[in-house]
């Protein structure tokens, strides 16, 4: 019997870290989790602790480290919380930080119809966005970073300029062609960084997410389509063209299926150019996933984003 | 053994319809939920289906509808399924349509930097808001109407202007007093319109909840808050206030507690004033939940907004 | 303006109680939500909390419990916190309190091979059941005891002994009439026992949960079905006739639809009496909700258990 | 830009085979996902659909086959399917099938009471099980087959038996050392079959899933656990030791924390060898995740079972 690749630490601490700037407040709101690898037989094959960092001491990092070095992101957050593993302690080899960041937004309440209580604006209340969740995942081996980042449950939908059609038929073929469908999907998608070394100058991380979930979008927005994987291609092939800081980017991008409702048996037309009615459906789904990479690099990645 | 009250339909029907003003789209996302009641005593009895029309058949009501009538609003299109199934029915005496509704907005892709497929403007594409869950239901008995509109899953937080203290103590209070804590929330509320006949004129649904929804928000925003409960009850007075079709407002406000973490083992300060590191706890919360009455109306919204 | 009903307290604790009988242990797996409601209104105006014992003394006093009485059943469990609220705070005119109670099985090591480590009969091992969540609501008010006990997430099927014919059709029926159908729904059922007061002799809640159950799931078993109303009222009025202890039960039940796939296109026949195939639909089901009630008795179980 | 990996198919097929003997059926309910890759880098550059077979093909094959062919197993579906595309579309070069299996046990009517309405035994009625989901991966390249069966979502506790003590103790360590603590896990699994071939014998998946199942419970309850990992490490070799047809497991546990509650405030003891009261915590979590190996062999299954 051999022991394989095997990794512990805590998983989903939800770090809130409210900054003050006077009167003006400042959110960051991650769950975090660690995953730490390294001389760990023993307690496997005996139960010995004597290598083992409590999973508990790593929430009680998290928490302190949020304090001592704030959250200027979470792509830098989660480099002091691998850093500090692997070099603090001797049998730690790797660590891996993964956070999901919800993000919020001001409540305006500038319009004079709210003032009646005498408030002027407002500068510390919030409202969740809802919208995404931003994931980050850093590992560390000592040597070499690995930044992987991403989002996930963005829900996009273009109500035209999609077509499907030309593809194979077999003896289990009934799927009508569509010249005129909807196209919609909640993306999935991870880019991997170039930054791998202290030595390097470090990208703007806040930067860079604001500008790989824009192209990735407009992307979507913008081709034509034949098929699903056609748009994740221009997704991807977007992001690498126009961010020299990523070099891979992965999605997993679910067809959500809206039907065009047969209205016939009730003297109906539903014509998609007249703007037409579609039954959202749940399961099952296409489930499109693919790779884009620049030249000349290596996936990284992992192939699978989802278990099912 | 006697039959009490029952309904029944078909549930969670989810219509897309897509409005099409030449190149630009417009999207109505709904899930509507058909419950109906009557003369309903024999097919529980006896399994006949004499006076029952098929759940199924609802489900197509609900497709046929925003084909025929559009869906101009969650509250119109509730409003014509209902008086549908009542007046065509005999046997059905009583109809609610709830609905859910789910909100985009457009994918913008007017900055320069994205034009270089040589797309212009792009008018059909949106992305899924998430934010709040927008509901409605509509109950028609044939000659009287009750409008409850509301929203679900809208989280907002107040990082500072929260106090909780001058409690009872009693054998097995622990809790220490506080004078800066976080205020935060995830608001299910319903509000009942006092538009209950034909003979009325309407509101303006859409616009209704727009500046409900605002005033909700300037309320939680603005409100130097001693208790939940007094949070609570400035945001539905001042719906009331504010919103004259509008007489009874309910809320279920689970307290979504951030507790400010003990750093002191570790040689930090974790002061609220100076910034502070919470952590955000699941289980278990406080939940709060009142109604805000008009005077001189009755209670009709039911007390229960979850099972827990 | 008028405050309406309001209730407040800890929801959703998540207590455990391990009970050591020598080397057999036992378990008591309970999430306990508490709402005390009484004289209030000041709370909620001023924010003034000088009636308000806290929710997180609520907490306390439900951990606190567990230890000093132990948890002999969740209904017992219930009647001691609802009774200390409402007896030991003035100001607190009704306590109501719900509690999940999710079951364990233990894990069978008896059997010869397993015995390798050594260990005899183990007694202290357990697997979650994962079936139905058994459910209950006490409400006091200082005089009057109501006990609503019931169940969710109970998925059943019968594959056969369905049918569905007879139906009204009307200009959007299209289904086709059934001979031979699955009927599956996920049971969510609440009923109401009798016992009111304290000078009533107690039901015994464990067994009566048990007795309930199993009536519940012979008369859907041994039903001929011609509408899910009717296997409804069947469950219904068995467990009236034969628990003398309850005297209401209202079922809401998701018609969980499994359709006959048309396989017709690919030379198949798929017959029910051969053994077919279906696909097991998510969204939308038929939702069927009644109430079977004891001759002469009130309705007080709420008529809705479900958002949709 | 090159295309990197890419996967595409039909997700979550929920196809229920129902089979008769008699009176008395059986069922298998299964949700099955379709993922296939080969020649495909057009459908991804041009939007070219030549090479595609459409995934809602895919779909109609599941409902097709399970008619054909029935569903004796899990994993002998899946190869019947994963074979099929393979062989059959020149273009697709690996096909892999993931299957979630949910288990129904007999509703049993047998005793006298239940006879009521004259039924005798009930043998098309069921109740869903609900505890753990089976899980299986087939794989197939045209070549070899790769079968990673599984399960998760199977919950369990030891409420004794269990200390965690002489492990690292940094500058945030603020954890006690415990000698008496509940253990308790949601078991995710999974384990790599060594057949992969057509030539040799193929295993007794039903049989071969039981005894896997016993292994790993009987490990876990057996075993006087020191940390989780070792109790993971026992629960891997135990399979590894007895199931010749098993040569890798992995498993991603959670440590479902349980906390002894501090109920010193209220002057009651709460010590484990009485009997104590437990805090069921949500999150954060440990995480605890290792691969078990036969002697020889290589690590196949993924690392990452989760995105946490």
């Amino acid at each position: 019997m051999i022991l394989g690749q095997n990794q512990y630490g805590k998983a989903e601490n939800r770090v809130v870290k409210i900054t003050r700037d006077g009167a003006t407040h400042h959110i960051k709101d991650l769950n975090v989790s660690v995953a730490l690898s390294g001389d760990m037989e023993e307690v496997h094959y005996s139960g010995s602790n004597a290598n083992v960092l409590p999973t508990d001491t790593t929430k009680n990092t998290v928490f302190a480290f949020a304090k001592e070095y704030g959250i200027e992101s979470a792509e830098q957050f989660g480099i002091h919380l691998a850093r500090h593993f692997v070099t603090s302690q001797e049998p730690i080899h790797q660590a891996r930080i993964r956070i999901e960041e919800y993000s919020w937004e001001r409540i305006a309440t500038s319009d004079a119809n709210s003032r009646f209580i005498g408030a002027d604006e407002v500068k510390h209340s919030f409202v969740r966005q809802g919208q995404e969740t931003r994931v980050t995942q850093i590992t560390y081996d000592g040597t070499q970073w690995e930044v992987i980042s991403g989002l996930k449950d963005l829900v996009v939908m273009n109500s035209t300029n999609s077509e499907f059609w030309g593809y194979v038929k077999d003896k289990y073929t009934t799927l009508q062609e569509a010249y005129d469908r909807i196209l919609a999907t909640q993306v999935a998608a991870r880019w991997r960084f170039n930054w791998t070394d202290d030595e390097q100058k470090m990208p703007h991380w806040e930067k860079s997410y604001e500008q790989v979930r824009k192209h990735m979008l407009h992307a979507f927005a913008e081709t034509y389509s034949l098929s699903l994987q056609q748009t994740l291609y221009q997704m991807g092939s977007r992001i690498i063209t126009h961010r020299s800081e990523v070099d891979e980017v992965r999605f997993s991008l679910p067809n959500k299926h809206h039907f065009l409702v047969d209205l016939e048996p009730f003297g109906l037309k539903n014509d998609t150019a007249d703007g037409a009615v579609y039954f959202a459906a749940d399961r099952p789904y296409g489930l499109i996933e693919a790779t884009v990479l620049r030249d000349g690099c290596e996936a990284r990645i992992p192939v699978d984003m989802t278990n099912l």
